[in-house]
């Protein structure tokens, strides 16, 4: 937090002193600025420093005009309730965001969906911070605009054509989060009782968005080259799905890749049914070269595209967006002026625009998919010791979606080693269907603690 | 954006040229960066960070293993169509927000919702910046946890109890911003179909957010000490709304200030229909001292208190924060996981927990009420000079709510002003009953252009 000067922080600890030895009791007024910088021996500017500083904390209280006052009010605990303590709850499509976003660092994790804090581009982002800070004041007081930071859409737009995808400027919106970019679509073409088809298994926490629309959940059995076609017509045909919903590059979580032949048919066959497709694609700049991509081959007709930079550059930094028809786009924007007053803070675009275009992040990228091409192969061989299989050998991104060995279950499992201190995420959490309950997500980046090794056979053991 | 060395400048106005002149034709591989090295007499490093660049910008693209060849694709216009350019739309709840969001920083807003740049505690944000860049790589990569930043929560909980409402930890979390806060709370408790009440005259975004839930509005007149409370009796009884919206402290448009008879009234008539209250307290910190809070009446059983940073310490670094009962909050933070996976931006949080731990934001608020009671005075001098009165004169805030010459429609005058370059907030977008169209808002501290009083004369004639 702040810096406190020496002098600053010897006034707050001599308030602190007289509280606590009740010289002050709470409602008291404390000595006036003048007389207090007299006995302290300090200048007025530091008592106003240190009375600010604990009004802050709440232990004093300004009134204004009137001085200040030792606070009536009992100090908040120092440490939350839930802060640390991560409770066990029913392993729903919740289970995983909750137990990995709310546990300790110290805690292993490889249950959860991102790559740990020195992997990384945390100098590049370390110079867009000393940038930002030399900015001028409109960058950092104001809204933004309605589409977010024009700067970043532009180097968007670049890097969506160096994949071969068309966007026109007018066809992009940046957002909150790329959940949010999710959301915001669901919002605009779904109502309560349409029908949503997704991948099974797929990312847990699209189950969860899109039962808050109320929507009618259909899975499709994912092949390790997409949908399984036949089952995705039939389904189409049966249940007339609004939307389907995806990741064509590093599926998430099997790690597969879409192929070409599958991709144009699922197309033609949506199109055919009037279902659009939204395309998640979060983990695209982990595949060693760019794949068949539906909003490629589709040029955002049918297809929404969104993404964010969570995966690759912050999720502390946050933006998403969406790439869509321009009268989508229209309809999207005025939906996040209403529900979120625009978009991504612009501090936030701002910097992932500077860290975009500088020239180290490509490097960051390759020396990225180097590290997990030698992380995924070590991991499938512990795992294959402790015969965990992989179900697929991926060609990128940081997850294995492994089979536990015959008879075991995931979910117990899963259980069994969040007692024991590591998070994992079991099969049923990704699988709309249930019928995941021998697989296993593995994250190749978060296994550097040897503890998961023992913790994995002694919950395989038990289960 | 990011600062280019002089020798990466020269290689990438090389490149540049040769493209100009068709040296090099799209699809062409670039010389390698080896060769070019030697040709330019620079090093290796050097021209691999003009490329990375250049790529960044979409002019040249990356073959990964394979080297650099000039983009086939055109590149994006320098200027996307609808910056700087709002276009001309119905005048409905959206109109300001879009039209003050993407007008040209040059264009006079005295229609828009916030300070100027230059009235906001930059310098103190600043530091907050640089201290962020020294932080360490765990705040600068990971989502943070489900309620968001500890340290910024604390803060809260302390400047909430010196505003004499009590609320323990489990009964605070941070959102994405505090429009997000409110559709957060909209989403957990309305159905379609629903009814909400809110004043008449509103926060325009009010009617535009609960439009997206599909709900039913109804306006309660509001009186210079808040909602008229007979009118208000029989709205809950005719109509049984789910939930009743308003802002309390320094009311948006009309800047009245609800009165301590009328706070409980409401409260009980609200306890005894079973009407939920959220109050948004977003200009709480522009009261010269706090005036009654229907959530300190009520300790948060039927009050939902939710509000932002955006007004007092930048609308560029968003946060938003929902208080309510321990129970809603827990089903709050599940929902804000699907739906935006988590909260703000955690470098967001801790910027903002920095600058309000840090003793200068005390006088930073004091110094801007002071100048804003002298904008208040000043704008309602120069506005009566026009023949528009102040509705009533604010103890705080930036708003004036004013009446126009009789006869004069806000509507018009507000369409005539945006012709001639300036945008205003005209009565009816804040009416659900469409019961102000003698009525304008004014953002006093939005006034400094001369121009304004020309233009809004000219605009009143010719209406």
């Amino acid at each position: 937090m702040a810096e406190v000067g020496t002098r600053t922080a010897d006034v707050m600890a001599a308030v602190r002193a007289k509280i606590a030895a009740r010289a002050l009791a709470p409602g008291d007024r404390l000595p006036s600025i003048r007389r207090f910088a007299a006995t302290m021996g300090v200048s007025p500017s530091t008592v106003v420093e240190a009375y600010d500083r604990l009004a802050a904390e709440g232990l004093i209280r300004a009134q204004r005009g009137s001085g200040f006052y030792v606070s009536s009010h009992a100090l908040p605990p120092l440490k939350l309730a839930e802060d640390g303590a991560p409770r066990a709850r029913t392993v729903d499509p919740f289970w995983v965001s909750r137990q990995s976003l709310d546990a300790d660092e110290a805690v292993p994790k490889p249950g959860c969906g991102w790559l740990p804090a020195d992997w990384m581009p945390n100098e590049a982002l370390r110079r867009a911070i000393r940038t930002l800070a030399r900015g001028g004041d409109d960058m950092l007081s104001y809204y933004g605009n309605t589409r977010g930071s024009p700067v970043l859409r532009r180097l968007l737009l670049a890097r969506f054509a160096e994949e071969g995808i068309e966007v026109a400027p007018d066809q992009l919106m940046l957002t909150s989060t790329g959940t949010q970019a999710l959301d915001l679509v669901c919002r605009f073409m779904l109502r309560p009782g349409d029908t949503v088809l997704i991948d099974d298994p797929c990312y847990f926490n699209f189950q969860a968005l899109l039962k808050a629309h109320q929507v009618k959940i259909v899975g499709v059995p994912y092949t390790p080259a997409g949908p399984d076609v036949a089952a995705f017509e039939r389904l189409l045909e049966a249940e007339r799905p609004r939307l389907y919903l995806t990741n064509s590059a590093l599926h998430n979580p099997t790690g597969a890749t879409l192929s070409p032949q599958i991709a144009h048919r699922v197309l033609n066959l949506a199109a055919r049914h009037e279902t659009t497709i939204v395309e998640d694609d979060i983990f695209a700049d982990f595949e060693p070269e760019p794949s068949t991509r539906l909003a490629a081959l589709d040029g955002l007709d049918r297809v929404v595209r969104i993404g964010s930079f969570s995966k690759t550059l912050s999720a502390s930094v946050r933006c998403g967006y969406v790439a869509a028809r321009a009268d989508w786009i229209e309809g999207l924007v005025d939906l996040q002026v209403a529900t979120n007053f625009g978009g991504p803070s612009p501090v936030s675009a701002e910097l992932i625009a500077h860290v975009l275009a500088g020239g180290g992040y490509r490097k960051h990228m390759e020396e990225l998919r180097r590290r997990l091409v030698r992380a995924r192969r070590e991991t499938a061989d512990r795992l294959q010791r402790l015969g965990i299989e992989p179900w697929l050998s991926p060609r990128g991104g940081f997850y294995l979606w492994c089979t536990l060995p015959e008879g075991r279950d995931s979910t117990g499992v899963a259980q069994a080693a969040f007692a024991m201190g590591v998070v994992l995420a079991p099969g049923n959490v990704f699988s709309p269907s249930q019928g995941a309950s021998r697989f296993m997500r593995f994250n190749v980046a978060h296994m550097a603690d040897p503890r998961i090794d023992r913790v994995l056979a002694t919950a395989l053991a038990g289960d």
